[in-house]
């Protein structure tokens, strides 16, 4: 296989990952609440920089951080996943190797604990990349992944989300204003975001990249979002970088945000912070001029970027140091 | 809405379209089924050169063709389209406003007549852009669109088609020889490919591209394409180019090719036709050294452009001088 480029194997790795941008301010969060976001992004990290720092693949270190924010309850992707209007929890999730350019993508998966392993078990022992609903969790059967109850995924704080976007979409239709959409003191992270993702660098000089998500609130039955659409949630090109997105889906899919970072890169020659911020701060809003949402990238050397046009974003890094960075805020 | 380029109204229009890439040579085709082709891409261009000489939107134009294609047995889209490994009809189809960027697709769709039109629906009357299977359906009926049973996509051709494949995967699996796959004498278009598409450029200077596909013959259940992915197999922003692909999804899905060709023009400067062949002929190769497939594509000057690396592509165009012209053979 003809490849991006030729790694160099190298000391240099690291991890940046977010857990969704959302409406976040700093006192919006108990102390305990705070804690606990960031004792979760920790872990998440941690266990990525052992799989790095013992020269294990990006790809490893991306789906090991990305479970581990699945697992919990705190974020909009596996345990504790948004609900659907219509009550179920429907899962997406996606992987990108950026050495192989290797993809898979799972999208309306109800039963799978981890989206994250099935994409990429889509990516390798399938010559599919994109799979959907009953054919995927055919799929997850055959390939012996956990499957669960739609119960496990239950909270009771993503149920109550559900019943007060549905009393809002009893009064306001499908036009609620932002200022019920974008902002609850009580609940700042409401359900609009909260998308999980991954981007990480190892020693070899491989990229990955992924994404996995309950979906927004009260989505309609069959609504796909941009997190299981390789280029749009996910990408990863070792000539350029491994990116991942949160925000309001629709935009993303129409400028393929994360394919847009990469070819800033590669035919303008912008670093992954100009390309980041330049796609998500000028195309993106040229698309879309109320769109918000962030991105996280990282570059072959290592380099990391943030960007992101919300109140808040869980996020967090940690390269070949150790020191384990996370943040909540602006 | 800011939109990628202000269009300039003038009296350059065109169209171009593609019923498929296929592995058909000269002399494949006896003289009757060569015209039968032939008659039915003439007659998608003859309703689209109405609509655009006569002052209507790309999008009408791009419409109107897609679903002559859609409604002929001939092509793998409606009526006529790939069965899947199941037995069942799962048709998918996208498109996209070069102007606003708007965008609408579908997968999945099993009772819908014209999944061109319900794309469009997605695009006009959702605040979505990629709806699946039950969920598009019930999109559908709310919208009024015109709904069919399954035996409605019933062709004898398709259905032996299958019959020959699963022949072939009982022997080989997954892994069927090439030789099995891309060339058949007594039967070239053998539902590897055979997606229809458009791309216009109206005399508003508005570009729109369209693509509608029954997927490959013998598709896994819930396996997603590249046709209904915005980016992947239709693309269309007025500051470049309308494009629409043809061939194995898979490739097209992790290089974003109608994407590719879009920035490929944006940002280096590329002719359209430059453009294209670069993206399929290099670009879709560093990614998958055996892809072939084709692309169709057209600028806002009008220039068409098109490129394929199977031995044939069904495909024709007509520009303002209102002169018909179809091919099916390099």
């Amino acid at each position: 296989m003809i490849l991006g480029q030729t790694p160099q194997a190298n000391e240099r790795f690291g991890i940046v990952i977010h857990g969704g941008a959302n409406s976040r301010r700093p006192g919006d969060l108990t102390a305990e609440q705070e804690e606990a976001y960031r004792g979760a992004l920790r872990e998440a990290l941690s266990q990525a920089y052992d799989i790095l720092s013992g020269g294990g693949s990006s790809l490893d270190a991306v789906e090991a951080a990305i479970r581990v924010m699945e697992d919990s309850p705190l974020f909009n992707a596996g345990k504790g996943a948004a609900f659907t209007h219509d009550g179920t929890n429907e899962l997406d999730a996606s992987i990108m190797d950026g050495h192989t350019w290797g993809a898979g993508a799972v999208t309306g998966v109800k039963h799978v604990k981890n989206p994250i392993s099935l994409a990429r078990l889509v990516m390798e022992k399938s010559p599919h990349v994109l799979m959907a609903g009953d054919g995927a969790f055919a799929f997850a059967l055959e390939q012996g992944v956990e499957y669960v109850s739609q119960d496990y995924f239950y909270t009771d704080r993503r149920w109550n989300q559900l019943m007060r976007r549905q009393e809002l979409g009893a009064v306001y239709g499908t036009s609620i204003p932002n200022e019920y959409r974008e902002r609850r003191r009580d609940d700042p992270d409401d359900g609009e975001y909260g998308t999980v993702g991954a981007a990480a660098l190892d020693k070899a000089g491989n990229l990955a990249a992924g994404t996995s998500t309950g979906g927004r609130v009260d989505k309609q039955h069959g609504r796909i979002g941009d997190s299981p659409i390789i280029g749009a949630g996910t990408y990863a090109n070792n000539a350029t970088c491994a990116a991942s997105t949160t925000g309001l889906g629709e935009n993303h899919l129409r400028l393929l945000t994360t394919k847009e970072i990469s070819v800033l890169m590669e035919y303008r020659g912008l670093s992954v912070q100009e390309a980041t911020d330049l796609a998500l701060k000028t195309r993106l809003r040229e698309i879309e001029p109320t769109a918000t949402g962030g991105v996280i990238a990282i570059d072959g050397e290592g380099n990391i970027a943030t960007s992101f046009t919300t109140e808040g974003m869980s996020r967090g890094h940690v390269r070949e140091d150790g020191e384990i960075v996370v943040e909540l805020f602006r």
